[in-house]
């Protein structure tokens, strides 16, 4: 079993080892760029535990790490068009360091690079299978992003809808990395199955958990300024629930306050007002609980020895602390 | 053996029955439009030919040639936002109709169906090798479409680059459609090696000829305004020629005529007479005759009986005549 520092470790070294110098400059170098922003390198770190869980060999799976990351990234570099974003990770967007031209090209020829990573696998046959896995959760990484540009101009969403948005952009890449590291690293369908699951409901409850710290968080702890989601109106799981439950004067109060655009911060005073007397954070906080417990059930039925899942169980834990 | 007529309407049908009815609707419904847009079917027909040279069952590369027109189509919709165009096919483009961020995400969409259909081989252990030719093609039309914007505003393009450019943006995909197609119709790595190169060669030489025709084309036989290259002062193998060769007063003639943005009429008389007087007509013909002689050398190479060959031969030979 490696630590989660030597599986990171592990994983940079290969990236570095793996940066792209051909030709044209244009295109890779923007590649290369987005790559090297940093990151936890969740995403990739996952699915070498979800193959060390089953082999020592988590060599054999760093190929696939790297798809599952530069997919993830690609994934930033056309979000980040779509919404207009200035900065990734306190820098430059690709599209504005490099033009939205290249931001475009560069992230088609980023998921191309992922498909040359995936060919990569130590044992072929696994190739239908494990490219299968891959293709469905990409796709539905493009439908969360869609339902989510959606929600953007609806006026009211459901719970439920939201749920699965987050499931779809978010979760999916997180629950397919640790299935494809799982049968890599020789699980059967069952045990990566019941990985996938543990990987779902750990995508949700993380989610959900950042809509909560963003207007409750500690903003030394979390990195961010709190109550950037209420001042920009983004339909949140606390927002949703407010809405939901927001009657009489509460109403009022609440589609007020969303009505402007002056003063953020009487507007973040106000919503959040709102969501302590609805209480809210209670009920999101509940049901990102209940989606954490669901995922250790899933955990638990995975038939490996329970110590080789110390690791996992602790890293999904810190997660959940947000303190790596 | 099929007619040409019947491969296409084979295709069509395979193609209606794929269409995509699912939600959002807002990601799909751009995909089924582009898809739907016509067009001559070249790609997907011809990686079926490849199959039809080595056997009867052309059903059953059936799903890769959809995975060659949906990519083919992705590229499109994403040229068409970088390249800012209105039109395709004389009807809106996708980011026109839809919104740029429906163009990119349905695009993105597009290039991961491609490889859901490539994921649905009769024989999967061909999965890895058929991957690998397709993810190489794949790239390298990306690479082609940037050198292609990075000749937009270089100065001077050698003439080699810009012969590597259209084989990167154009004919490898031609080529390794039809290496597919002979690889699923059970052909032995040489023969499909030779139709590569058939395919390459033919895709270079169908780029010059466009190039000659966009000039000196029969503007009803040709489907397109003659001149609109040199209004646009796209570095065509015309152009590049004559900025080779022209001197003294030609080249200040032909500087000149290049820098001015009104009178279009004028601008496209003035150039084709330089054309004219430099012969590069006559050159690029030679050119892209030479490029055909040696496609159809490798054809010769292929080892199955002539009469099985007949067809590719003769719709190689009318595409070269723009009668279809």
């Amino acid at each position: 079993m490696r630590s989660v520092e030597h599986l990171q470790e592990l994983f940079l070294k290969y990236l570095q080892k793996e940066l792209f110098d051909q030709s044209p400059i244009e295109l890779y170098e923007p590649i290369n760029y987005i790559l090297q922003l940093g990151g936890k390198r969740l995403r990739p770190v996952l699915l070498l535990m979800g193959a060390n869980l089953f082999s020592e060999e988590v060599n054999h799976a760093l190929p696939a790490a790297l798809a599952i990351e530069i997919f993830h990234n690609f994934s930033l570099v056309h979000d980040d068009i779509m919404d207009e974003a200035p900065l990734r990770r306190g820098k430059p967007t690709v599209h504005i360091k490099y033009g939205q031209n290249a931001g475009i090209l560069s992230g088609d020829a980023m998921l191309i690079l992922t498909y040359q990573y995936l060919n990569q696998l130590k044992n072929p046959e696994q190739l239908p299978s494990i490219l299968r896995i891959f293709n469905q959760l990409a796709i539905e990484v493009c439908e969360g992003q869609q339902y989510d540009m959606n929600f953007e101009t609806q006026e009211s969403v459901e719970i439920v809808a939201y749920l699965r948005m987050i499931e779809l952009k978010t979760s999916v890449l997180i629950a397919g990395g640790l299935k494809i590291g799982a049968l890599i690293g020789g699980a059967g369908e069952e045990d990566a199955n019941e990985l996938y699951e543990f990987g779902r409901h750990i995508g949700i409850a993380f989610q959900l958990q950042d809509d909560i710290l963003d207007t409750f968080g500690d903003p030394e702890k979390f990195g961010k300024k709190v109550g950037g989601d209420i001042a920009q109106n983004k339909k949140t799981i606390l927002l949703l629930k407010s809405m939901e439950q927001a009657t009489g004067q509460d109403r009022i109060d609440l589609l007020t306050a969303l009505s402007t655009t002056a003063d953020p911060i009487q507007k973040i005073k106000k919503v959040t007002y709102i969501y302590n007397k609805l209480k809210v954070q209670e009920q999101a906080t509940e049901l990102m609980e209940d989606y954490l417990r669901k995922a250790f059930i899933h955990l638990d039925r995975v038939n490996v020895p329970e110590s080789r899942k110390t690791l996992l169980r602790n890293l999904a834990n810190e997660l959940m602390r947000r303190e790596i």
